[in-house]
């Protein structure tokens, strides 16, 4: 596959980390919220997907950016862009919240964290929410402030993470609860950290508002982590397709409902909660939807074949489209390629046959459920 | 200046024209409204730099996407978005107007474009309009439809596109106006067609609707371009900055207003239009701003040193910031490098001096007025 190089300008935001990364050897790069976020280093995905299932990883994920929302009408306001009820959400506490337009559209999935009642961070995927939040604010007339503030996450991630945090924060931080957040102590700064982060394999988000005090802090993890055999890595094409994590812009978009993305969970219809999109929701759950997404297998051992810029049409053996791939990448577990699709309904059978096209080659797979492990 | 390499996913959207253009040597990229943007071939900068100059080039520029808005309050809307007055806009022009939240910030700098009172579609810089757009309409309960329709731009710059068009729409294309725009047939296709683009050199821009008659044509601008010397080119970081087009997200951004942009002449407080930020900008007005953009020469011959992914400070002999550098490149017309900067009222000066430090190394530098030709 060929390699195209990546033109950087103040656009393209650089993060707090950068320079220390580029020292360290990052190889590519992709662009989430006009900003650099580390995609690939020297080792192979392969290498580095072994190491984030076994050791602790330390992640530059400042791209995942906050969008802050304080004043009397902000939960009013947050509540309004997401179809999950937050009615009941607790101070201190990471929320997964689908924002929806009020056709239904996926704008964004962003977590929300409630400091309180009113002040609120959406840590957000890749999209200008803070335009549909200030649009939304202005055209209601709500007392709210909206802006971006300074913030740059560095995620700790891996079944490792939680031995090097402990060692560093003490035994406090092993109090927090998956999805909970507080302030933790280093030298003298206090971190918002949360524990989350964009893998399954268990770790923390550190909230670096004050960048120098980050900058220490990320020099201390690599110092004290030799132990833990810590390397810096980057959210992971594999483990995340395999743990059905799902990536906005990529798996899904605007053109995509809640219903269609399996996150029924998070669509509160019952409740007197008042989100744009509600009365639309309620009519696509009555109809039901008739398209999903999916997991598929491909019979391939190409590696590179995840590197997808646009869907690909999948066909059955009378050449139905049956549904289109939207990710797809090599698992070494697996042995084969691993992807996510939107599938349409009357496709809707585990083990339902496919082919799929690719550079002129003509592969054959089969659809799963979510996750594969 | 060591180079990373794009990790390339649908969320990084290919355009149309990607796969001949990666045929045709894209050697970088950057992302532009979460697409992929050519910023780069095999040739030097210098060399494609005297090619647009003398002859004539086709851009991919899809990633300069539209926002349509539609409907009955359509024209209320845009307008509300610009401080630039459309109130006596015609159909079939094009308006540059800057688009600014209620605070005075600058959102983007879209070329609207006026198809008729209930219809416009905003050609947007680098940020997600159509969110801001969505959440105004919905808080203001607007009768509107808004959505990105398929559209992809093929440019067509240089001196020589005149000719060339000619050759291809015939004599009618020659009677379109600088900022003027139409529907010209291509074998039995109507392409809407601008006479305008990212460039000073001339030239139009061919908003593709119909993706295989665009390639269609795509083919025939190479084929019968060879007398015209017809090369591939992109939007030109070294002539962008010598003719003063100011690129968002590089030179100004959501914290800088348009009377800090030169963007005087698109601000219209006088007539009784309605627009955010009104108030807010007749203040500004009132009381003059405190920094504006400036241009900047460095003495240096760092040809690379325009890859900047941060602003870059500068500071006088007394060691007092002056300023930000936020563009930055070599020119080969100037032997020096120019650039785009923030500066501090204090120091408007033509000719002031400054220091500024990269990558550890300290350049001398002036500055000056935009345009630099």
């Amino acid at each position: 596959m060929k390699k195209f190089s990546i033109s950087k300008s103040r656009r393209l935001r650089s993060t707090p980390y950068t320079s220390r990364i580029e020292k360290q050897g990052v190889s590519s790069y992709t662009i989430y919220n006009h900003m650099l976020l580390p995609a690939g280093f020297g080792s192979s995905l392969e290498e580095s997907y072994y190491h984030l299932k076994e050791h602790v990883q330390i992640w530059d994920v400042a791209a995942e950016r906050q969008v802050e929302i304080t004043g009397k009408d902000s939960a009013k306001l947050v509540q309004l862009m997401t179809c999950r009820d937050l009615s009941k959400s607790k101070d201190g506490r990471c929320y997964y919240s689908p924002i929806i337009d009020d056709k239904g559209g996926l704008i964004n999935d962003p977590i929300v964290l409630r400091h309180n009642e009113e002040k609120w961070w959406l840590s957000i995927a890749d999209s200008d929410v803070i335009l549909f939040a200030k649009g939304l604010a202005i055209g209601y007339n709500f007392e709210v402030n909206i802006f971006e503030p300074c913030v740059n996450i560095m995620a700790v991630q891996g079944p490792k993470s939680f031995a090097l945090m402990e060692k560093i924060f003490g035994k406090d931080i092993t109090e927090l609860k998956f999805f909970g957040f507080n302030y933790f102590d280093f030298r003298g700064t206090k971190h918002l950290i949360s524990q989350s982060g964009w893998s399954k394999q268990g770790g923390y988000e550190i909230y670096v508002e004050h960048i120098n005090a980050g900058l220490d802090l990320y020099d201390h993890f690599f110092h004290v982590g030799k132990e833990f055999n810590i390397k810096l890595g980057c959210p992971h094409p594999v483990e995340r397709i395999e743990s059905g994590l799902l990536s906005y812009g990529n798996d899904f978009d605007i053109n995509d409902n809640p219903f269609e993305c399996g996150f029924e969970k998070y669509v509160n219809l019952d409740s007197d909660i008042k989100f744009l999109g509600k009365e639309k929701l309620k009519k696509i759950k009555a109809e039901g939807v008739n398209k999903k997404l999916m997991g598929v297998t491909i019979e391939s051992k190409e590696i590179e074949l995840f590197s997808l810029s646009v869907s690909i049409d999948l066909f059955d053996e009378n050449s139905n489209k049956l549904g289109e791939l939207r990710s797809a990448v090599y698992s070494p577990h697996f042995g084969k390629v691993i992807g996510i699709a939107m599938i349409y309904k009357s496709f809707w059978k585990v083990l339902q046959k496919f082919t799929i096209e690719i550079d002129g080659i003509s592969y054959n797979g089969n659809i799963c459920e979510l996750p594969f492990i």
